[in-house]
């Protein structure tokens, strides 16, 4: 009944301010008011919107009315754990505002919020937090959605690594909309919306795993407005994903799994930059099992491959999209690749682990 | 354009199946084959439904036609890294069910859906993963929520520390109820719904801090039913937190800011098991300031106060719940606690770090 106090536990007269640190320290993981100033001068500074700024258990909002009485929700969660943290084209604040966004609009829905959950590594230093938040201050800002929830923990030195970053995709589709991973069929064409592999030789890279410096940029981006202008210009879209860990071959077989069809893609149809393709031949890699951060692929009906195509075009982040194969046939699922030679390839989804901690 | 390759990518005949596996290897977070057994062996067996099974890059949810067109998204998240995964009274996995329950239900909303993201460690023993999912899956039941999206990434050995999980919480709130950190009025008094310290003390005992065995037991425990009892018997509750990361203090402290009153607290009045007091008193802690995963404090006009504490006692998880404390004055914010000797002590938010890593 009675609660003798440490005096440690008594308030100080003047609690630590954060700009005494350069690094982490685990008092700032204490749910105090170490973690208070943290939250408040590095996350609400950059990040703060009413809704998050209100400081209660949970955010509210109004996403109801937005959507309507028919609408759906459309939540995706993800972690991320890359390393480095900072890589060319990106870090992983970006990675992990992009990743929800685009688990979410390749639902067809419009992303509207985020959460985020921090894992920190006692002794990272302030100053790469910080740029990471700004990182993604500015990739909420090119999405158009507000983090509204979240939460910092810190871990002691060698326990985690560095920065983990959890984050929560909120939208809402329209209840009409029907897109799937088990929508492909037969007479449906397959599209993707740019070179693939530039990410996973990026972060790789990064690493020094190459052996060489190749002037590689990580695609990490935003989709959400170039989905929306592909279903303007093509709303019967079937599947639709974002090719991230596994590369568009693992997604492609899922789809084709999902949907019980085959798949056939034309390799010389595929778009893979030069220098990429020199890597993965160097390496003995294979773009098609590499991961992306800013690339979906398509699948819709063959009526609508080119509205959808001059849609994804029109868009920076569509540039180089192409038609690069077929739903050739209901039954076994499959997919298969046209090689330059004429012959066949199957293609399974990646087994083991070609280059991990990519996102 | 032409992508050779790597023997190591073709797809083997026979995938490695789970059971070949009695820890988590690098491959299990590859987002291919090793993935995909993964999440169906020990996540969807256990944790699945129609939402989750759908196999897509989000959830689909029906929460706005369940709402109605005023009804209020309330959406939590947070990071658990709580050491060691496993302590008396529950596990990560419980606690990670139970905090984001909690924080959405203190909101006054009905909670419907999770989402969990999972950093494995290379190394950690599979059937540990097992009892942990498990656990989850047994509080959702208790809960009554569903887990609707999930992810799991895998670092090396050294890189994180056996498992680390965050869950966003999301419920939806009638339009009417107004519950905020911002709503505490003078008139007011303060309950809180059991004892302090239980949690705190029963992770130091399991991670061998303590010197000697207790018997204390976590309050681990989906708060959800409760809140519902208590704001049936009570719908003019003010504030409503749970006590989690810096205690019952800090969360006051925080309240009193945000409403800008003052807050007094009778000690003898606050609930505390008589072995977690001895542990306090050898170890020079404070029960006022040790995480609860099982607690919540109300504060709602005085008049109400004999209906909400005939609620909270009721039950199971309500038992010694109290009123401890008035709201006293507007104004200056402040906690106070008047002590067994007639003395007033004031208290502030936790300052540096008691218990690391306790959620």
């Amino acid at each position: 009944m009675t609660a003798p106090a440490s005096p440690s536990l008594e308030s100080p007269q003047c609690p630590l301010p954060l700009n005494r640190f350069d690094h982490i320290v685990i008092g700032h993981g204490s749910g105090g008011s170490m973690t208070s100033s943290l939250i408040r001068e590095v996350f609400q500074s950059r990040l703060g919107n009413e809704i998050l700024s209100a400081g209660n258990d949970a955010a509210l909002v109004d996403l109801i009315q937005a959507a309507g009485a028919d609408g759906r929700l459309v939540i995706s969660t993800d972690a991320h754990i890359v390393s480095p943290l900072f890589f060319p084209g990106g870090d992983i604040g970006r990675l992990a505002v992009c990743g929800s966004v685009n688990d979410v609009a390749v639902m067809g829905a419009r992303v509207k919020y985020l959460t985020a959950s921090f894992i920190l590594e006692e002794g990272l230093p302030l100053a790469d937090l910080e740029r990471i938040v700004d990182s993604m201050a500015a990739a909420c800002a090119e999405a158009g959605v507000q983090l509204i929830a979240a939460d910092t923990k810190v871990t002691e030195r060698g326990k985690s690594d560095g920065l983990f970053i959890s984050t929560t995709g909120i939208g809402w589709a329209p209840a009409a909309l029907e897109i799937a991973g088990s929508r492909a069929q037969p007479g449906d064409v397959v599209l993707v919306s740019g070179q693939l592999g530039n990410h996973g030789i990026a972060v790789a890279q990064a690493r020094g795993n190459l052996g060489f410096q190749s002037g590689i940029v990580s695609d990490t981006a935003p989709l959400n407005h170039l989905i929306e202008d592909l279903l303007a210009a093509a709303p019967d879209v079937h599947c639709m994903r974002d090719a991230t860990r596994g590369g568009l071959a693992t997604t492609l077989v899922e789809i084709s799994q999902q949907s019980a069809v085959g798949i056939t893609l034309e390799q010389t149809s595929i778009p893979v930059d030069a220098p990429v393709q020199a890597a993965c031949d160097l390496l003995g890699l294979d773009p098609l099992y590499l991961a992306n951060e800013g690339k979906i692929t398509v699948i819709l009906p063959e009526k609508s491959a080119g509205a959808a195509l001059r849609a994804l075009q029109s868009h920076p982040y569509g540039r180089a999209a192409a038609l690069i194969g077929r739903v050739s046939a209901a039954g076994q699922p499959h997919l298969t690749m046209r090689t330059p030679l004429g012959t066949t390839r199957v293609l399974d989804m990646l087994a083991g682990e070609m280059l991990p901690r990519i996102c």
